[in-house]
């Protein structure tokens, strides 16, 4: 859970009083969705993410599919056979007619990973006009994890002892100078000042940044699909479960679709169809016989037992 | 303006029954665009525009450019100046905020031309699965063009009299023929049908089809800048000029800045500058000595006269 | 095959006198594309694809993929299976670094289709500024296919006799009509012409259009994996088939990759793996006790008995 | 100028041996890009660009703008004439016909500007995978601006004496330290080892990456309008500014066609305009009689002064 002190009072004090604005609307309003407005899901140590603004509901992705003239649902039975018929199928234009707008605070190495999505709208805080704050990312110490040995992407466990410490003291010491010398930088007290489009060279790339992402629901499932994984990183997959959890209140429907043809479910080649198929009959298969790569064996055999290969 | 017939009684119905139905919600709301929400506007014969969603305000423009915690406005006039600073240095990205979801019905030559734009996402109504309606554009008389004797893309006066009367016979009737030809391939009346996926190829591209089109802010004034535009073609001009009565409605600002910066302005060469300077120095130049081809001097001309050149 | 007459006698010069001009680069050159360069490959009665220009090959994913400062190669071995690695974890960034750039005549209803894959460049031959050619697709007999009974989209057997014979004939007066009109309303002859831009509406969706297109490599492969498919309407899908051809020999290992992980490949839910284990453990599951529609459980046995689900 | 130790020797042998390469080609090709192949142009203390590989020529412009059959050159005039309508007219969908891939080695803190254009393909090199190199940006000391008091955004006079002096040994002794901090945190030298992708986040922003970039020609004006201009960072503006040398070689005609309409020119606004038109006239105008903003009406008169608005 994130400290309390992710959201200044002021900050705070801001966002509750829009939480006490209502205004009367005819558009598609998701009941869900409006739970989650004005509310900043905790993220990490000093991030979160929280809902701006959203368009569209599961209805709306229905109506999109019929372009109807009405509101597009005959019933609601129908609406999710057609949303899972859409999913299944690859009918991805639909999906694109529902639309969320996320304020999230984030450390800079996970906005570097986040930003190669790049079918989205994006405003990020300047730090060539504003100075940054002093916020890093330290990681908890269950989460310090070592470098794999069986995959060169990915993390084996926890360091532990002296090498942990270590590893915490460098992080938050280092942070701690850049930042000082930042500042030292950039002040005018008695001097010029660095311009701060410079001076911010110096910070580390757990320093906290914080921007406006608006996409569409079919590019935020696919985001979703990579950065919710088991092979993404620790750090973003986070931000990703939160907009999952977001996701599931708003278009329960389309969320439902998603975690069974994406998230639960894996594409298996032709030849690992193949071996599906000779097992299915009776034959005992293995990887020389597969016609598979060792890699690609044990990711087949991972489907088999109930993980999933990508 | 369109003929009344050009929604159904069970779709007008459907359409009222919605506008009937208000909601409360928190999200940024524009007075504006509830008006227009669930209100066809009528374009050529049997064409509209109708706001099916919209996500966001000219307060929205502001905050995401601030990367605020509340709404982002400090006052109304901060707002519109800010609004006009992002629009004059091309900032595009806070525009890219606000988005915009339509229902549009259209001939099949417009809509080619519109899908042009590739930065947004549609849903058209699909001749592959259903039978296209008997509703084909025919020009008024004033807006049968000749061909430009001065332009090749453009158009020249009307045509006139037996010409005129030659033309809209042959539209009336080739589209009624090939309709009545459609509806025979793909009769099932003692026999099997054509296929509606061909079928489809006898039509011209008079008919009208429809879709859902959604897009954000940004993309949707570049699209009007060119659309909306003295040199675009007649039948796109429409729509597009429907769309800007809407877009003043919701974002009264921006689209100020939008008229101003874009619609009114000109865009000059170095060269043309240079021109301007002279002669603001006193200096009498012509085509000869401006360094510009003919073309390019008319366009200048044009501009210095009040015109617009591009 | 297409007739001899898809080229005139002097595009056919034009395009030949280009092949006879080679020239030295430095570039990345695949010996297979370069067969290709400036051969249309003929496609339905009077279309076709060539391919105008290429860059990169099977080494220049492999190279973006290490950003190595070379040709990326230790070995070709090495690189297949890089590429297959990158195919089967949705690695789609070093493939968007092949581009390929297409000259395509095909039919307005195919064009219609075709341009709704948005990430590529296009510039089409203008009607507002050129006359089009008196050229129509007319399906061969054996093409004129019923309307499906079991699927709405797609198509059953083809039509016979007499049904044949009346659609064959309206297919071909219509065009043959509409196009006599669309001359006559253009026709300067002791008038003024109507603007190409309206007459050119009369014009119905089997007419030929050409352009330019252009895209990544990736995108190119999910617009094949969607266009080559099953389902996909045989008008399309033949382009799809032909491209398909000229990918095989422009980057081998990709095309194969895709063979096997995509076009041959199929993704299974989580519901429908499930299944596959239960059936493994020697469990007998219908439909009942799938957990699946009727629909996906259709479409799953297709699968599991060597058919394609999606 | 960058030291000679921008690229190693073995980088720089293998690139040696690309030059010596040369293969036959039909495809078009530019002489003066084949001169940049395979060539590092040094960019800040360790940076550089280098062409890998690209599509297209003048020629491909005017080939595309024609939907042509062969090369659609009629006379060089022609082209040129073609290209500058093409331009003038912000007809971009030609200019995305040729294509430019680039490799590119980067502060961080640039590359977090650069990526901010979307409509481009990135592979970067992976700090997930791989061990960065201790290579950091650190200012010429005539480049380490104060902040501006004008305009929050941009920079002033250069830093000097003990502020200059305090500041560079900020910047290179918290580099040191953080990347002494990340190779030990790395290392396995009795221990496990902190993940990479973690390890990272201690780096600072000027560290040096790499990536490929991949873009269009239309795009990349358009990246080069914005980052080539003087109110660009420095940093970014050097990589433009090299870029910009690039693309003279290779497509001269939409080159100097880019410099006198975008580069050189200026977008006046409809207000801007009437002034224009009432100077001409002989009227004497002031800001307060202009209808502009005080910042609006010094980036006007920075027009008329051979200045550039925007």
């Amino acid at each position: 859970m994130a400290p309390k002190s992710t959201l200044s009072a002021d900050q705070q004090a801001e966002i509750d009083a829009l939480r006490g604005t209502r205004t009367e609307t005819l558009r598609a309003t998701s009941a869900g969705m409006e739970q989650h407005l004005y509310t900043a899901i905790p993220v990490l140590d000093h991030g979160f993410v929280r809902v701006i603004d959203y368009m569209g509901d599961d209805a709306a992705i229905c109506q999109a599919a019929r372009v109807s003239y009405g509101r597009g649902t005959k019933s609601v039975q129908n609406d999710e056979g057609l949303i899972r018929y859409l999913m299944r199928h690859w009918h991805s234009t639909p999906f694109e007619m529902c639309e969320i707008k996320l304020h999230v605070k984030l450390p800079v190495f996970v906005a570097r990973q986040w930003i190669r999505h790049r079918t989205a709208n994006v405003n990020e805080y300047s730090a060539r006009y504003s100075i940054l704050d002093r916020e890093f990312y330290i990681p908890a110490p269950e989460h310090l994890a070592a470098q794999s040995v069986v995959n060169n992407q990915g993390r084996g466990e926890a360091l532990e002892g002296e090498e942990a410490d270590r590893v915490l003291r460098y992080l938050r010491d280092d942070a701690m100078r850049a930042y000082d010398h930042y500042e030292e930088m950039i002040s005018q007290d008695g001097q010029q000042g660095l311009a701060r489009e410079l001076a911010r060279m110096n910070l580390p790339a757990n320093i906290y940044t914080q921007w406006y992402w608006k996409v569409d629901l079919h590019n935020l499932l696919h985001f979703l699909r990579l950065r919710a994984d088991a092979h993404a990183q620790y750090e973003i997959r986070v931000y990703a479960d939160a907009i999952c959890s977001v996701v599931a209140d708003w278009v329960p429907f389309a969320y439902r679709a998603f975690e069974d043809y994406r998230m639960g479910g894996a594409t298996l080649s032709g030849t690992a169809l193949d071996c599906v198929r000779r097992m299915l009959k009776g034959e005992e298969v293995t990887q020389e016989t597969s016609g598979m790569s060792k890699g690609e064996w044990r990711e087949f055999k991972g489907v088999l037992e109930g993980g999933r290969s990508n």
